[in-house]
């Protein structure tokens, strides 16, 4: 009952979710020591997340853990097919790559339909269709990103949440890791392929100075950019400046910029008259969950022409006869146009995921209808295990330092 | 009754002032509307801060405001002199390079018996001094160190605290500025003034990947060295190995490193053990507030020699023969042999300190006898003074963009 | 009876040729002008260059300029497809994707006995094998790389080279660019393709430090990785040790790497007893034009298996049953595994290979069989519309300077 | 009859001599060398150098080799007064830090008046000196700079030039090194030690972008300061482009700019029409030999007001009531703020410059009337005693790999 692009995919999948595995030691640590004590044998639990070779590495583990998973893409252009296909032969999957909103939509409808009890979710399309078909039967809940958690906070904060979830996003071993190094990896790596751009000496303008803005900036520069930062917090603002970006305003920035990335899980940073701005042959392209960061839907209405000019990059004439160029159709353009964050980095954020549908599953009953973070000492394990998979020894504090921690007299 | 190295050097002093006055515009902003309101008017501060160029703008803006005050150094080897010769023309100050400890001691002893009201402190020397003397009639204070901060908060984990304190290192506009950038390029500049050692190509080993740790490797890099972090936090550790620093403990990095740096506010973070395994001509370096991170005391204990090569630079040769080369006497380098943190990022840290002495004066008899953060708001306000003396504008958040902020239905 | 994989990929192939053409502003320009005076009217040139869009940016301005071609790829496995299949709408063409040894030196011969005046080549296969059929006919050529230039001044030193040949590869604007950040970016571009790998905190081994050695280790370390850089030079092993490298001979690198890259023009220079010494998981890949500089073929021989595990990367056995990683066969990454250099700095090297041409139809009578520099004001005029281009201005030396510039006295 | 500023600072000096000494590997052990063959015994040779730690090391050196040295200083503001008095104890030196233009001459007349065989010198001055004195004697010499480089060669032009040069500055183990790290490093030194300025977010615009320029931009960005290049050479504009720089005219840039930094050998490349256009607070500062980039003689001579607000910064009022701030009269800031490159590097360019000094006395006989460079030979050899010294070991190249190296065909 599985729906995905192509079955014959499956072999080219299973070589890919290997490939994965061999690089994420520290969740396949893990996971050979839950398919001993199988501690979510028989929980069916739905699943929304991008359907890539890191995140079948996940799915193998929690299956391994004993669970009946249920799962579904979290964006119609980033599911990797051959993946899809592969795991389809291990448990039911709604996913393929150019899903029109209302096959997306149907595809969550599924997952819900299958009355699971806990919910992984990556921005939390998952969580909100739950709520809004009532939720029943589910315990509890973890999300992936930083926008998931803020509508859930926003739920949260209207009394609405109907069950705990684990803010995944919220632990230091995924959003310093994740957010910041592999979406600045994954993310110039999607533009590189788009668009075959040489990067250096290009003016890059980075909207937002956030986790993913700082990797992406960061990277940005690695590769010879001249990057601007746009900013509107004033702390993260004076960041940028002293870590030696330009900061201005995106009004600013937008008759300067060459190529355009916006990291900020806001709408519209990039708005029309922004785009009106631009230079001849501009580029833009998002790294945040959902394709609202740039005024898409303005800019197209305007458009005098808009063609698909190589894949992933579609040519936009404005009204002034200038042509700029969209990455993606301004969806998240490490998934649309490359694979997503590498193996390595996934590790840590999977790590934390499968912890937490584990302490869902032991503690929900003892837990409140909130958001609720990663505790200090799971981060604590994730990060050693994945140091270990890196092959870094680190010290320990001795006993004298303990005491001096501790100390405050002369 | 001011004390200090030579009166004739006010006005050197003064200039120094004046100079590092034109790159506070944060502070002096803040200064000059509370030289109008005088919100301290007669109030008696005991200040024990570094006496530097950057410290008398703050001591220049406490005066103005209508303030009382008490001054000594916080550290024997960090006082500019020229500075302290300027600021006992216009207050009271017990300050000199060179002190012994005794001396030190002294000078502290000197504040605390002019029975202040209200304690500003680096590294809590005062506080706790304060403490041991009962602490009668003080009413709060505020710290802004690291260091320091840890000791308050021990002695409120011990009930021992006696007022209010408000943790000026906390601020963001302080830890994150100060700390890294501030500290970052200091270290590397006292260093180069003390060895004169091309940073290009050497083995530079940043012990602690703090705040301070990681300014400090960044610079190092930037000048061309090779950085080792070590790092005894798996999170900090891994977060350092993702910024493309070799990580390890430090037995291994003794024997690689040509020169160290300590950043950790621990005891012994370098011990003797490590010093032995050392290679000839390794030079040793603290950027820590207290002489305690690397084991001098043992090292000097067991060394055939020890000899001044260069101001700030001392030769020691170890029971094998080898010689290491300690700078500043393992004290804060980059007070000891430069000028401390450049103005233009002092003038945060220094705004958050003026605004918590305000704060402690007016609320102090509804705050609680523990350790109080900066808020949020004091934290913008000095952010955005800070970025506008920098001739940064940035934009602001649309009405559409703040209700998407609290959206979460699709 | 041109001979290309697939004549239905043309219009992706004309696709990728105008997205190309539009980030090429300095050769276009020179097409355009020679659009007019077809300087190259009716000359027959043999060409063997990466098929790739930039080339195809370049042939349209030959043919443009009026010359008669026949066109083979140089490499078996660098051509793109549907740029080979558009390419074959204009001119004759003989390349594609995946080629034996023996298809490949076929396609060559095809070239070789359309009988051209003039030989545009990557790599001197094309020149090797003219001047191994006796040459007849052929007035003059151009050579694209270090490793032909390499190759045409070893047949010049031996008094066997038949013809002038102009090194392009030698022009400044060539080497210092398309080599350096060309290769650098593209080569990264290639590796994440291929390994998905995430590049910050690995240690990368680059073994080489001429340009396109410098290229690829400071895009490297742009993204995150630790670099041992392996060289035989010493003044270039200094170099890359004050660039902060770490710099050791290929045995000691060996054991530490986990992705090498070759850049030396050189054969083995990761002999098959470095490749014994690698750690379980290390990636070995070439960014050098033949598949000599990893000693492949030892490896392969003494290997217990050989599996493709991803497209371009090949999981190898060895026999003390560690597996290492080979991309692209060893065949030069850039090329195989992503589609070679941006345009923006092919731009450069292809203008010069543009005049090249112009000036052995012109000239080749004067001159002399030995391989020539491009001139230096060639060289300017490549320089000034490159950065026209690229949107910078530039001043202009004053009179007064250019007599300072000659003066002596005091 | 040396004249030396204090001959009590002799016991420093030799400390720092000491200091230099030990890490300068690659010049003590020709030291050591040549103390026993003695190829100088009893050379008169007269020499103008920056009076530095380093030149100790290098005086000692030919002292050691038998050679009879006259040392005059080779600026007015870079004596260090310690070294030139523990010279002082060891042969005839005139020079003294803060001189005025006839005191300055007149220690070059000292020199001249010894009659010496051989001039090593910095900047041409006393090879100009000896020819408008007729320089009758002198049998050859050398050239340590670019700036003195490009003097020699106009008197070649002229037909002038009397006696062989050797261009030190040309070896490659010279101007790639020392111009290139040492210049970064000394300059970005003395800078923060002129003004304390925070470097992180600074716009710095350096002025020219050969390896001086490219040493500043490089460590100016390593400090977190956004940099612009200002080139008139397209090549090196471009390159400064790709590795990510802002680049422009002079006189665009210095509206934005807040540190400028000069590094041409060119006269008024900052001339007083773009210091009127700089914004209040401007820095200005010069990196390259004469104290002629930044028009400071019409920028004084316009000014409303000049004063010292620091050692080495002048504050200059200029007549729209703007100031701006200049470092060491415009003289060469690494060496008048600072303590010039350090020894690491210097060791690379004085073996040069030792091993040029008998060279001329063996060879002057068969030598031409022109600037010579350094010989491959001995620039190999400099490397790798420069290597030896860092404790860095490479490889050398297979039989195989050799002839690999000659081969051409297929």
């Amino acid at each position: 009952m599985s729906k995905v692009a192509d079955q014959k995919l499956s072999r080219s999948g299973e070589k890919n979710f290997l490939w994965a595995k061999a690089h994420m030691g520290a969740l396949t640590n893990l996971a050979e020591k839950y398919a001993k004590s199988k501690p979510l044998e028989g929980i069916k639990i739905g699943v929304c997340l991008h359907i890539t070779k890191e995140t079948s590495v996940l799915i193998d583990a929690l299956l391994g853990a004993g669970a009946d998973l249920k799962v579904a893409g979290a964006n119609p252009l980033s599911t990797q097919d051959d993946i899809a296909a592969y795991l389809s032969t291990r448990t039911e999957v709604w996913a393929w790559r150019g899903q029109s909103a209302k096959e997306y939509n149907w595809c969550i409808e599924q997952v819900i339909g299958s009355h699971p009890e806990q919910i992984i979710d990556d921005g939390a399309d998952l969580h909100v269709a739950a709520h809004l078909s009532k939720a029943r039967g589910i315990v509890g809940g973890s999300e992936e990103t930083t926008t998931g958690v803020g509508r859930l906070k926003a739920m949260e904060a209207e009394g609405r949440l109907a069950y705990p979830v684990i803010a995944v996003n919220d632990a230091k071993t995924k959003f310093m890791f994740d957010n910041r190094y592999g979406t600045g990896q994954s993310t110039l790596d999607g533009i590189m392929r788009a668009t075959a751009l040489l990067l250096a000496g290009v003016r890059a303008v980075v909207v937002g100075y956030g986790w993913v803005g700082k990797g992406v900036a960061m990277r940005a520069r690695g590769m010879g950019a001249r990057v601007t930062v746009v900013e509107i917090d004033p702390i993260r603002a004076l960041e940028a400046h002293l870590d030696g970006f330009d900061v201005s305003d995106i009004d600013t920035a937008a008759k300067d910029g060459e190529l355009f990335v916006t990291t900020t899980g806001q709408k519209n940073v990039v708005p029309y008259s922004a785009v009106e701005k631009m230079k001849e042959g501009a580029i833009l392209s998002n790294a945040g969950h959902f394709d609202v960061e740039i005024d898409v839907k303005t800019m197209l209405s305007k458009a005098k022409g808009v063609k698909e000019v190589r894949p992933n990059v579609d040519e936009v004439i404005l009204p002034s006869g200038k042509k700029v160029y969209l990455v993606g159709k301004g969806r998240i353009a490490n998934l649309v146009a490359a694979e997503g964050h590498p193996p390595e980095v996934m590790q840590m954020s999977f790590a934390n995921q499968m912890m937490a549908a584990i302490r869902i599953h032991a503690d929900h009953a003892k837990m409140e209808k909130r958001v609720y973070g990663v505790p200090a000492e799971l981060e604590d394990e994730v990060a050693r295990a994945a140091l270990k998979s890196m092959g870094i020894a680190i010290g320990t504090q001795t006993k004298e330092q303990k005491e001096y921690a501790k100390s405050w007299e002369i």
